[in-house]
C-alpha cells in the first residue's frame, strides 16, 4: 500500500487526542479564501449594506440549522459555541464597525469583514492563556463564514469522509465536526493550527479519535489520498511511511488499541496499591460531552469542572440561570459521583462586558480568579447563586482558585453563605451544604497549608501554577519552559506540606493539575499520600494500572532516597530508573499516556517502552 | 507671606527624596514645545536631510559640553547618561528612520523625529520594571534636543534658581541638573512626571533634597512665585498654604531636620539592641554618587550595587573595561567596607543588542536576570571577568540574583570559576576569593534554603520579588497591590525558614528589600534574627534608631505573638499596636522616613508621629 517511490515526511505536531491510525488523508480544505478588494462609487454604499444585512441574516439563520444538527450529534456544548457565533453575528462591534468602513472608507463589504475581524482578532493578542488565544479562530470562522455568503459561495457542504480516512486540515470549526457527523468513523485529524484547547483538539477528544494539532504546514504537504501514519500521544505524523515504518506504526497502532482495550477492562476495579492504599481517580473536563469518555475511563467523580468556558466568546457574563443548566447538567449526568465545580478563574480582561483597556503586564500575577470574583461581586453571586440551586441535583464539591491566604477563603465563604441565605429567603430550593474547598496553587497558599485546612474542606493542589510561580518560571513561555520542573525538591517539599496538613486537619487532600495524570510521577504521588488524583479520561487507566502494580511502601522508600537528592535534575534521574527498573519489565510494552503532552522527537518504534520514555527536559 | 486670598490647591505625588521644604515655586518649563508639520516638495527632500544632519551634530557638540560641566559637579554616572544620549543622537534607528520619513513621507524633520520618537518609545512599552520605563524620559529629552536645535531654539540656556526656591518642573532632564549646578541651593523638587527611579529623584536624593515626582500636573497648576510647602516623604505639595498649614510645615521641617540632625549623630554608633544583638546596616544603591549620602548616614557596607543601570540606554552590551572601572570606583570610595555587587537582574528584552521580538507575556516570570546570564554566556563572563579584576580594589561580595535551584547556583559559580582561571593565565591580577552568594528571592530558593545555603556563602533576601511570586501579585499592578503585604503569615514562615537555613549552615543572612528599611518591620526583622539589612541611606538612621531602643527578647515575642494569628490584615494590626505602643512616647516626633514610599493621604501633621503613621494598606 504504501508507495515506495514518494519520499516519507515526517511533521511534527501537538499530541491533542490520543491513539495511532493509519489510514489515507482526506483534505478537507476550508481555509483559502481570497477576499476581494474593492472601492466602491457612492452610489454604491447604500446596496452594498443591504448586500451585508442579508448575508448577516442567511449566516445567522445557517448557523441556526447547524445548531440544532450538531445537539443532536455531538451534545450541547459545541451547539453553545454555534450559539456563540450567532451572538458574533450580531454584535455591534463587528456589524457597526463593517457599516462605518463601507461608509466611510467606501470598500466593498467582504474587505470591511475581513478588516474588522482582523481588528477583533487583535483584541485576543497578548492573552496568555492558550484556552483563549485559542478563540480567536472563533472570529475567523464567523467572519469566513459571511464572506463566502456575501459571495454567494456554498458555505455547509455537508462532507462524506471515508471510513478510517485521516481528515487533514487547516483548522477545523465547531460547524465542520457537525457537517461530518454522518460519516463513517474518522480515523484521525490532523490540522495545521491549534492547541491542547482548540476545537479539534476537543471534539477529537470526546470522540476519541487520534489527533495531531498544530503540525504546521500539513494541509498543503499532504495530497489527497497520501497514506499517513500518526501518532496523537507525541504528535508525529509520517506521510507516505516506507514499508517498513508503516509496519511500526501498524504494530504500535495494536499495542495502543490492546493496551487500551485492557486499560478499560480495569475500568471498574479501585485504583489501590498492593499495600492496600486507595486512590480516588477522577477525571477534570471543559464540557458535558467528555462525562461518557470519563465514565468509560473509570473516573469515580469530577475532580475539576472548569467554568470558564461560560463567558466565552459573548458580550455579555452568563445568566443565573446559564449556569445552573450548565451545572445541573453535569451533576445529572455523573449521576451522584462526586462533581468539583470550581468558580471563575479568569482575569478582568477576559470577562465579557468588562472590557478593560489597562493591559496588564503579569497577567498572571495580576486580577484574576478569586480576586477578580470578589472585586466583581455580582457576578461571582451569579455563579454562586446557580451552584447553590444546582447542588440538589448531584454531589457537589464547590472549589476557589487562587487563595493566598485565609481572608480570601473567609470573604468567599461569606458570600456563598449571603447567597444561600438569599435564595432561602426567597423559597428556592438551595439543598443541603456540600463541601467547599480550595485550590492550593500559590506557594503563599502551600506555605500556610495547616491555616488554610482549618476552614477549607477539601484542597485541590493545581500544580501547574504552583510550580510556576514557586519557580517564577512562565511554562507558556518558550524561552524558560525548560525550567519548569515538577519534580523540583522545592516542588516536593511543598506538596509534602500540604498533605501533612490536610492529614492533620483531616480534610481530604486532591491534586488536579497536569501532574496527575502523568505515570512518571504516579509513585511520588502515591508515597506523598494523595487522597485523589484527577486526570483528563484517557490518562485515568494507565495511571490506575501503575498504581495497582506497587506498593505504598516501596513508593516511599523511592520518594525519600529521592529528597535527598539536591537538584531537580539528579532527581528527575533517579525517578524515571527507578521507574524503568519496576516497569519495565511487567509493563505491556506501548504502553498510552506516558508523555502524553509533548511532541518528542523519537522514532514510533521507542514508543512508550518504559514510564521514562518521556521526553521531559 | 502667604497669600491669604489665593485659595490653597494640595497636590499628590510620590515622595521621592525625602524632607520638607517651604519656598516660592521656580517653574522651569522646558515642556511645551510644539513640533511643526510640513510636507515637502520633491525639491525640499535633500535641504531637509542636510538640516537634520545639521541638528544632530550640534546636539552632539551642546552633549559633549553638558558632559564636561557635569562631570565636574554632579559625578561620573550622570555624565555616562549624557554620554548615552549622545549615542542616541547617532542611533541608526533614530537617524535611518527620520532620513526614511523625510524622503518617503516628504515630511519635515521635526515632525519625522517625533515620529521615529513615539515608536521607539513605545518599545519601552510594558516593561513591567518602573526603571526602564522611566527611560522612554530619556527619548523624550533626545529628540526634544534635536527639534529644538531644527527650529533654531535656544536650548542650554544656564538657569539661576534663586536660593531656596522650590523648582518645578514637568520633568527634569540631566542636562537640567547640570544647568542648574551653578544656583545656589535649590529647596526641593516638583515635578509632573516620574517615579521613585526618574533622573529626577536620583538626582535629587544625591543632593539631598526634598523631592515629590509624579505630581499630575503641577507645573501648570503652579505659577511662578507661588508659595510652596512640600514634603517629600509623604509625596504631598500644598500651594499658597494658609498661614495655620504654613506654620504646621514650618514645624514639620524643624523637627525633621532636627530628627535628621539627631539621626546623623548617630552615624558612628552601632545599630545593636539593648540586650546587645547587632545588626549590620548597609546602602542600597545605584551610582556612584549616592556613596557620600550612605557614609554620611553611616552605612557600614553596600548591601546591594545594581548593576542594570550599566546597560541603559545603549546600543551595545557595556565592555569588560566599562564595568570594571564602575567596579573599582565603587570598592575604591567604600574604602574596604564591604561592596555586594550583584550580577545582572535584567530579561533579555532589556539588553542591548538584543533585540528581541517576541514579547513575554509574563515577564516577572521569564528569562531574565541569572537565567538570562545563563544562556547569554558571553555578557556573563564579561560581567565576572570585570568584577574578579575589581575584586583586588576592596571588599567586593559577588551575589547571583533570581536562583531557584542549586543547579544554577553551581552554574553560575563555575562560569566564575573558569574566568577566574581563564585570567589567572592570562596573568592579570584578580586577587584572593571574595565571598559569592545569592538573592534568595523566589519561593523555590526559601522552600530549600537549606541546601542552598550548603553551596552560597551569603543570603541576601530580595523581599520584592519573594513576595510577588508568593502571594502571585504583581505589584507594579494597582488593581492587585492591596494584596501585596510584606507581613502575611507566608512571608514570615518563608523569612523564618530562610534565616534558619542560613544559621544553621554558618553564613550571613542579609535582606536587601524594601522591607529592610521600613521601620514599621524593624522589629520583626530584629526578632526573625537577620544579620544585615541593606537600605537606602536615608532610611539607615531611622532604622538604626528603632533598633537601639528594643531588646529582642521583647521583639520576639512580639513576632512569636504576630506569628499565631491568622490573616496579613490580623498581624499588621497587631504590630502595628505594638509599635506604637512601644515608640510612640520614647520616639521623637516626626521621625522620618516611616512610610517613606507611599504618598497618603494624611495632612502634615500626622507626620511620622509613629511607626504606625504609614498608610500600609
Amino acid at each position: 500500500m504504501s508507495s515506495q517511490a514518494t519520499p516519507t515526511l515526517r511533521l511534527l505536531g501537538i499530541g491533542a487526542s490520543p491513539g495511532v491510525a493509519v489510514g489515507h488523508a482526506f483534505i478537507l480544505d476550508r481555509k483559502r479564501i481570497r477576499t476581494p478588494k474593492l472601492r466602491l462609487a457612492e452610489a454604491e454604499v447604500e446596496p452594498e449594506r443591504m448586500r451585508m444585512k442579508t448575508a448577516i441574516d442567511l449566516s445567522d439563520r445557517q448557523l441556526a440549522e447547524l445548531k440544532e444538527q450538531i445537539t443532536r450529534t455531538e451534545g450541547s456544548d459545541h451547539a453553545l459555541i454555534l450559539e456563540a457565533h450567532r451572538l458574533m453575528l450580531h454584535d455591534p462591534m463587528l456589524v457597526d464597525e463593517v457599516n462605518r468602513l463601507i461608509i466611510e472608507d467606501r470598500i466593498n463589504a467582504e474587505w470591511a469583514v475581513r478588516r474588522v475581524a482582523r481588528k477583533i482578532k487583535h483584541l485576543f493578542d497578548n492573552i496568555p492563556d492558550e484556552y483563549f488565544r485559542e478563540r480567536r479562530s472563533d472570529v475567523d470562522y464567523v467572519a469566513d463564514r459571511i464572506i463566502r455568503n456575501l459571495m454567494g459561495q456554498v458555505v455547509d457542504e455537508e462532507v462524506e469522509v471515508p471510513a478510517e480516512a485521516i481528515v487533514v486540515a487547516h483548522d477545523l470549526s465547531p460547524a465542520d465536526a457537525a457537517l461530518m457527523a454522518r460519516s463513517g468513523r474518522v480515523g484521525g485529524f490532523v490540522t495545521d493550527l491549534g492547541g491542547q484547547t482548540s476545537h479539534t483538539a476537543i471534539v477529537a477528544r470526546a470522540r476519541e479519535t487520534p489527533a495531531v494539532v498544530g503540525a504546521g504546514r500539513a494541509s498543503e504537504q499532504i495530497s489527497p489520498g497520501d497514506l499517513v501514519a500518526m501518532d496523537g500521544i507525541r504528535g508525529v505524523v509520517l506521510v507516505n511511511p516506507s514499508d517498513e515504518q508503516l509496519a511500526v506504526f501498524r504494530e504500535e497502532q495494536r499495542r495502543y488499541q490492546e493496551s487500551e482495550r485492557l486499560a478499560l477492562a480495569t475500568k471498574d476495579l479501585p485504583a489501590v496499591s498492593t499495600d492496600g492504599f486507595q486512590i480516588r481517580l477522577n477525571g477534570n473536563i471543559e464540557f458535558l460531552e467528555e462525562i461518557p469518555s470519563l465514565l468509560a475511563h473509570g473516573a469515580e467523580g469530577i475532580g475539576l469542572y472548569r467554568t470558564e468556558f461560560m463567558f466565552l466568546d459573548r458580550k455579555t457574563a452568563p445568566t443565573e440561570e446559564e449556569h445552573y443548566r450548565a451545572y445541573r447538567q453535569v451533576l445529572e449526568a455523573m449521576g451522584g459521583r462526586p462533581v468539583t465545580i470550581r468558580t471563575l478563574d479568569l482575569g478582568g480582561d477576559k470577562v465579557p462586558g468588562k472590557t478593560k483597556h489597562e493591559k496588564e503586564p503579569n497577567p498572571a500575577m495580576g486580577l484574576r480568579a478569586i480576586r477578580y470574583c470578589l472585586s466583581n461581586r455580582e457576578l461571582f453571586r451569579t455563579q454562586l447563586r446557580a451552584l447553590l440551586r444546582a447542588s440538589v441535583h448531584g454531589n457537589l464539591r464547590l472549589m476557589f482558585p487562587l487563595i493566598c491566604g485565609v481572608s480570601e477563603l473567609r470573604e468567599a465563604r461569606s458570600e456563598l453563605e449571603a447567597c444561600r441565605t438569599e435564595l432561602g429567603r426567597a423559597g428556592v430550593p438551595v439543598g443541603k451544604r456540600f463541601p467547599v474547598g480550595i485550590m492550593v496553587e500559590t506557594p503563599s497558599a502551600a506555605t500556610i497549608a495547616d491555616r488554610l485546612a482549618q476552614e477549607a474542606d477539601f484542597f485541590s493542589v493545581g500544580t501547574n501554577d504552583l510550580i510556576q510561580y514557586s519557580l517564577a518560571i512562565d511554562r507558556q513561555n518558550r524561552e524558560v519552559a525548560y525550567l519548569y520542573r515538577p519534580l523540583h525538591l522545592s516542588v516536593l517539599r511543598q506538596l509534602r506540606g500540604i498533605i501533612d496538613a490536610g492529614r492533620a486537619a483531616n480534610i481530604p487532600v486532591s491534586m488536579c493539575g497536569e501532574m496527575a495524570g502523568d505515570p512518571l510521577y504516579t509513585l511520588v504521588l502515591l508515597a506523598l499520600g494523595f487522597d485523589e488524583l484527577s486526570m483528563t479520561s484517557g490518562q485515568i487507566p494507565v495511571v490506575k494500572r501503575f498504581l495497582r502494580r506497587v506498593s505504598r511502601v516501596d513508593a516511599m522508600e523511592l520518594l525519600q532516597n529521592a529528597m535527598e537528592l539536591t537538584t531537580a535534575e539528579e532527581i528527575e534521574r533517579y525517578v524515571r530508573t527507578e521507574m524503568d527498573r519496576r516497569f519495565s519489565e511487567t509493563m505491556e510494552p506501548g504502553a498510552p499516556g506516558v508523555g502524553n503532552a509533548e511532541p518528542a522527537d523519537h522514532e514510533p518504534s521507542e514508543h512508550g517502552a518504559s514510564p521514562s520514555g518521556r521526553n521531559t527536559a
